[in-house]
């Protein structure tokens, strides 16, 4: 007789979402959504959230008509080809300006980020009549992710993780991933030394990403374009739900970054 | 009547796959591993398969005691307190040495990779009685991932995508994510230019990394350690499936590259 495989993961849309607007209760979105839809949240379910809607939700949304570019901005704007008003908002983002071309602007964000244009975006951001508005990462990923998760485990019952995500460059390869940048009742990076090989032999200094790894897969789900799937339940990974880690686990210290200069 | 919802993404281990020896033919244990737990190869699936099994199936493990050290990897091992026939090992696999430090050596794969080691691994290997086997990427990855790809089809009838990845780390980021490093029958940097977003209005210079993505997305199914699943079926996004990029496409140009010095 055949046995069944259980999947070892599995990745669910929150369908029918609307444009999220400042001060809309996500948590009461997903939740009705997904019962609208049969389903619901599980314990050991992993929601991950797109940053896009959390910055809205949280009013992070800036009006370039508003900004006035500082000396500096107009500098960094003439060689990076940009607006001066959004460098000027990158900037206000940023620790540092890692590196600049013509067309590119890599930054620290003030999080830890190495993040070009500091995550700042105005696409899906609002209709064509106002087409200078600009959204900003949320102000605390990690607490936004906290107060997310205990608003839906107070409403479900369910002990989850929740994990906002956005998409992120990288040094040496061509297009971007889903990269975490807030996160709550996770781990995200799993440390396996003193863990055993199947031959018994003790790893040595391998630590996952997981964090990231999750980011990525409900990236997949969500698209970029006019998908509109703005939140993923992540399902089959509870052995991460549970724990306390923060999104600082993830970036490298300065002082262990070899390609920081 | 409540509607159910479909999962955006399953990620299907295939159960039972025995220790991967040199010339084991990897398609005919798939198949009959999922054929022997009621399960098949789907249209439209990705196969992502670890780089360890393509490896050891290759043939490409090297025993450190037939290695004699150049007075280069002598210096190498050194500066970075490694083996130093592990390092002429590692050397011999590599186009350049990126940055070293105790305890680390980041080179440039022949391959392209920025890759620690490159790529060159010891858990998993073999029993402790032979301690100094390690084992090098594939010869050509893309390569073998086609040859699996073309034997699967052949063998399911089913058109399919193989992805192969690795655990590799990341510049700014802490932990290693998966990866990926072969890749046939895949789109695997998707180029969104010209798509528009929700509000009509076409993106700008989004390309996502969605072979990495996936690769990650079954690394988190994998895991690292005592878990043995190194192969994984994703369903539900043949939308990727059908296409013929390499893994060329995900590693960034020399000219294009601002962290490489």
């Amino acid at each position: 007789m055949a046995k069944s495989i259980s999947p070892g993961l599995t990745l669910i849309p929150i369908p029918g979402l609307p444009m999220i607007q400042q001060g809309d209760d996500l948590a009461r979105l997903f939740v009705d959504n997904l019962k609208a839809a049969g389903a619901s949240i599980h314990d050991g379910d992993i929601i991950v959230v797109a940053q896009k809607i959390i910055s809205k939700a949280e009013g992070r949304a800036v009006d370039l008509a508003d900004i006035e570019p500082s000396a500096r901005a107009r500098a960094v704007a003439e060689e990076t080809d940009k607006d001066p008003r959004l460098v000027e908002v990158i900037l206000s983002e940023s620790k540092r300006v890692v590196r600049t071309r013509p067309g590119i602007l890599i930054v620290e964000h003030r999080l830890g980020f190495i993040h070009a244009n500091a995550g700042v975006d105005h696409s899906n951001v609002i209709g064509n009549s106002h087409k200078e508005i600009v959204l900003l990462l949320p102000e605390d990923p990690d607490r936004s992710a906290q107060d997310l998760r205990l608003r839906l485990e107070e409403m479900t019952g369910a002990k989850i993780g929740v994990l906002i995500n956005d998409s992120m460059g990288r040094a040496w390869r061509m297009g971007t991933t889903g990269q975490m940048i807030g996160a709550s009742g996770l781990k995200v990076l799993d440390d396996l030394k003193g863990n055993k090989d199947l031959f018994g032999r003790e790893l040595e200094t391998t630590e996952v990403g997981v964090g990231d790894e999750l980011a990525a897969a409900a990236s997949i789900v969500m698209g970029q374009t006019d998908e509109a799937i703005p939140a993923v339940i992540v399902r089959g990974v509870s052995r991460f739900v549970g724990y306390g880690d923060t999104t600082k686990k993830l970036l490298r210290p300065p002082e262990q970054d070899l390609f920081r200069s």
